[in-house]
């Protein structure tokens, strides 16, 4: 069965989450907002959003179709794909753990986007740019190490040199990750580089997941799109420093 | 076992969502933050946020112990309770889909917050309220007739007048919606009442949880925590209108 993921079509976003899982699990998947608007396109996922006879009607992209169903928020939209194609542990305890931490995930990524727009996601970065000057100074200082620092305590406390979140094998919570830190070098460049030097293991992570196989193939097609001031993560030199 | 629950001792915040949930089950707990020092308080709840050797640290308050387990994320804990004590149902898309409105109950929840900390959760309300009224006006205008509009239509669409969000059984989102509409009410009388005459079910849903008899119990009971400024939903006039 082919799955069906929609979200919007010219950013990475919270989608890429999905993708990422999407990708290292081999699921055969199509993207569909992406795709030619005949039979995809953004038409496609606002019959999703707005339909009145939609049974599970999703909040906001991202969300998956799978066969009749269809299943939104990325957390959640992981927790299924992890169950069903070996990318989160067995025992029900390791699952909320995973979950858990993709959900610390989640608000981390939700603080990122709040760096350029604190006051609303209905206005334009320009109509709140001071405000978003003085959040991104916050969270430079407060929450990305606090955040970061966090994920590292976690990783520093495995046995060995297993660069995994969650037991001793790659779960999607370890593909996040790696998307926060491709981000976070993208966004902050400045920031960032002196964040990591902080943060061995999950700088070793990162590199990790970069080199699978099929992230790495993944990242070097154009299914992967690249960084830019549409999505969650944006260069904005002001922000930095 | 007595579960033991971990959430700052004098706002309901995040943690009422779980304590309504453990209440409805009759789940016999500890609200270890705010029993006597000496076996609880806040220092016990800190030992496991700073623990160099907690298994599995929580990123922040609420957080449960049961037996040695730690569970974060207070949508991880509502699937933990929900699962094991009758609060969600129990086939898998049927809990996704629960999990899936829950999320959307935190992304709410969040949004809220932010009402009155825009710029920094470190900085006083004082400091940023400036942007706190820019940030609230288009949270009353746009954001929150949104949300409640989206539980709204879901609860149109079911059969009858069941009004409950999943199936025709109560669940912990059930519980976490009736929260949401109580804490609107206190934060922001004013758009509330006005936002109320559109959301019918949601009304209905809400009076039926206050009138569980667990539930209409804990609300009179001292263990119910009363509204305040130092929580997430906050009654500030200039912020209401």
């Amino acid at each position: 069965m082919t799955y069906e993921l929609y979200y919007w079509p010219t950013i990475q976003g919270r989608g890429e989450f999905v993708r990422l899982a999407l990708e290292q699990a081999s699921v055969p998947y199509a993207d569909v907002a992406r795709s030619p608007a005949r039979s995809g396109g953004m038409p496609a996922m606002f019959r999703f959003l707005d339909g009145e006879k939609v049974a599970h009607p999703p909040f906001a992209p991202p969300f998956l179709r799978v066969g009749r169903r269809l299943i939104g928020q990325t957390a959640n939209i992981l927790q299924f794909i992890g169950a069903r194609h070996g990318l989160a542990p067995a025992a029900e305890a390791d699952r909320l753990w995973t979950n858990q931490l993709q959900l610390t995930i989640a608000d981390f990524v939700q603080e990122v986007h709040d760096t350029h727009h604190p006051i609303a996601s209905s206005l334009y970065y320009e109509d709140q740019k001071r405000e978003a000057r003085r959040r991104a100074e916050e969270f430079r200082r407060q929450r990305a190490p606090k955040f970061l620092g966090y994920f590292e305590r976690i990783l520093d406390t495995k046995p060995g040199s297993t660069p995994h979140l969650v037991g001793s094998r790659l779960s999607y919570a370890d593909l996040s990750l790696f998307q926060v830190v491709e981000g976070m070098r993208y966004a902050f460049p400045k920031a960032s580089a002196r964040l990591e030097r902080g943060l061995p293991r999950i700088v070793a992570l990162h590199d990790k997941v970069a080199g699978l196989p099929r992230i790495a193939a993944y990242l070097a097609s154009d299914r992967r799109i690249a960084f830019n001031e549409e999505g969650i993560f944006r260069r904005y030199k002001e922000l930095d420093g």
